[in-house]
């Protein structure tokens, strides 16, 4: 019998500028997407702390980068403000192995396109399409406790070409009702980090309130949460030697 | 001022049996979709042979295979009367550098599940869905000469999951009109073969005349025809030794 | 605080003939080379079943198999006497989720050829080179409690090209002493079954008594362990439809 | 037959300081690297332009890189001065479609880092080691006319862990006499563009002498070229649309 015991903290950052600058949006998330999904992940055992842009440093100290296993990305309207500086300290801690979840328009976000080394683009439309999700890797654990496709009532339509690197993994692929596909689970290794870009979520709509939405996002947590693999060194070295001496 | 001069040899193979058996798909393919596709491969200057289930080998002997760049391949009711040995000739070919097409229901033939090592199966309905297929891929070669998507009025429908290992890369995704997404443009590298499936061309209907489908299949016969790369050597093997003098 | 607990059950499947039919493998490994993964992967806390070739049905029954989370083969010398319907069992068993963990010579076993599609030949010399596996992989959990490679003091050589599909991860590349690499610890996903191929393990050598290989086999098993993903369905489908009435 | 005519606008990029402040690295290539693999382009049919970092915007103003087809990037000692707007006007040409060779030590180059967004970090030792790149894609059309491997009597050694994104095609690894392995030969797509990273070429040793290596870079040119696939759009999109009237 294994028994893994594994504590994971989460840090969710939002922007947190629409909420309290559009009614509508408050309407739907009162505290802040942060807040939703904070609580989302809470019920599913994770220890979750929340962080947003105009906090000192967008509350992402190097204290608080070094306590996250996974970080948890919103962001839309204020990608310009993040602080170059807090970016690359982001970078660094998930090429050492921090998680990132990046949702919806994080796309476009600093840290995404700088991890990713390309535009990110994206067609859009906000006619509040449906949206179905279709499982393309059903064996993964990200697609843990869904059926073959999550629906969406209304979400904003994205469309391909994505400009992304090919993800190693393709989990979903959205179809919406308008004409559009959209390939909205990918999966990305960089460094010894483990990244998530998962499309849904328009501020305007309820979808983080969506039960089968939150589950890809804990199950998500879990899957990019930091495993104690082998070291990663660098620099000038030595030859490193045979331990056995060399009769042949 | 470079100059490639390339006569590439294709062979269109075809299981020719709905052809002959149903007069609506008679009245489509009335010399079976070999012929309409050697027509259109001929066209785009290439070297075009074809060959069927029913002729000796299924048209396709050792010296056949031998003289062949690109092999496309189409079958659906009769995947079970291919021969073995004939399978194992072709998938030794498509190791040993030949290309090859796979269309539509040709998911399900011997050949395609020898060479994925999957069940390749998937959902399907005939329900003369709209297709639209995406471009993810925008600079591929096998996109060559289209816009951002292909449009087909009616096709069978095929959905996810498609039951294949992950695409090396991933050309096209399908949006049908009743709902589904699908995979619909998958490469892969076997031995030094490269392998591409296209999905659409369902028998009862017009697909192999359109001239976007068309196109895309001879860019594929393009991509998909052997480069002479490094060799491939295998067995029991002295150690290569060095050859210089080893003063270290 | 997320506890998971989990209990993997293992099947260790070994030919089982070098050891009882030649002295100096039978010195190294006295009850075959199965007993010894099998008390390795024991002191893991892994639920540890055996099977070898000369049982009935080679030891893989339907109830074996369905009660198995991840199975490991090591075959050599008799991979032809392997029954094909065994080994259709055990495909269909992967593809629906069942862990492969493939070692050392089984790289020519018709089931990692029949799930590989490809001829999975390499270059061998058997001339006591030595080994250094490097990992290339440092954050994935197949390599935890590692260091940055592994030292085999003696090795049956293995060199490129290795006739697979391009490995979705590489995990470890192998350097000899003799001249060549390798690439040694590769993953796959087909169906919903995880496969990973692992190198070293030459039947005359000690190679299954290095702790840090038995790390990399334990892990292994954890990696490939099924997880409770989406469900795969497939055939003739109804169209999905929308749960909303369509206003649009 | 089919005759393809094509006209390759390659431009070689040099920092060009080492050879300019050091007397043996002048010795062996006292134009610079530049001109030596300038000229081995030219003997392979390609229409060649050289810039170097000390020019006006490095030689690489938009009228130049419009008019590259592929650009090849040596940079060692200087990565610090190259401009960040230049950067970027290189990387956005590489996602329109521009390839990208990158030698050595451009692994730390600013446009390397840019598109990978990893640290590109590895081992590395000046040692004077021997080199053999195997080749491990043997139909890759970087691969043609090479055979099995290439020899290097003595180069500065690099060693894993390469920090960059798990490779698209590993077309080389190298074997290097004091004991490590590299993933030596790595391709890449980014945006429309592709790219491929090649180890071999350290300034104080004749490596871009040898009649291989120039060899891969000219087929690395070639494989890079850009082909004329279909288009990339982005931005605010109407629903495409369906052309037939929708009577389901």
């Amino acid at each position: 019998m294994t028994t893994n015991t594994r504590d994971i903290h989460v840090t969710v950052w939002n922007e947190y500028r629409h909420e309290r600058q559009d009614k509508d949006v408050a309407a739907i998330y009162p505290e802040g997407i942060h807040a939703t999904l904070a609580a989302a992940l809470r019920k599913a055992e994770l220890t979750v702390h929340t962080a947003t842009l105009d906090e000192p440093e967008h509350g992402l100290s190097v204290d608080v980068l070094n306590a996250t296993d996974v970080l948890v990305w919103w962001g839309h309207m204020a990608h310009g403000e993040v602080n170059d500086e807090v970016v690359a300290r982001v970078q660094q801690r998930v090429l050492d192995g921090m998680g990132l979840i990046v949702l919806h328009s994080g796309h476009f976000s600093k840290i995404f396109r700088t991890l990713m080394g390309t535009n990110c683009d994206l067609k859009w439309r906000e006619s509040n399409d449906h949206e179905r999700l279709w499982v393309t890797a059903p064996g993964h654990p990200i697609t843990e406790g869904l059926g073959e496709y999550i629906e969406i009532e209304h979400e904003e339509t994205y469309g391909e070409p994505f400009d992304v690197p090919p993800p190693e993994t393709l989990v979903f692929v959205s179809w919406f009702s308008g004409g559009e596909v959209f390939r909205s689970g990918c999966c990305y290794t960089r460094g010894r980090g483990r990244i998530f870009y998962f499309r849904p979520g328009h501020e305007t709509l309820p979808t983080y309130h969506h039960p089968e939405v939150q589950r890809v996002i804990s199950n998500a947590v879990h899957w990019a949460a930091p495993t104690p693999g082998a070291p990663r060194t660098s620099g000038n070295a030595q030859a490193p030697g045979l331990k056995w001496s060399s009769g042949r």
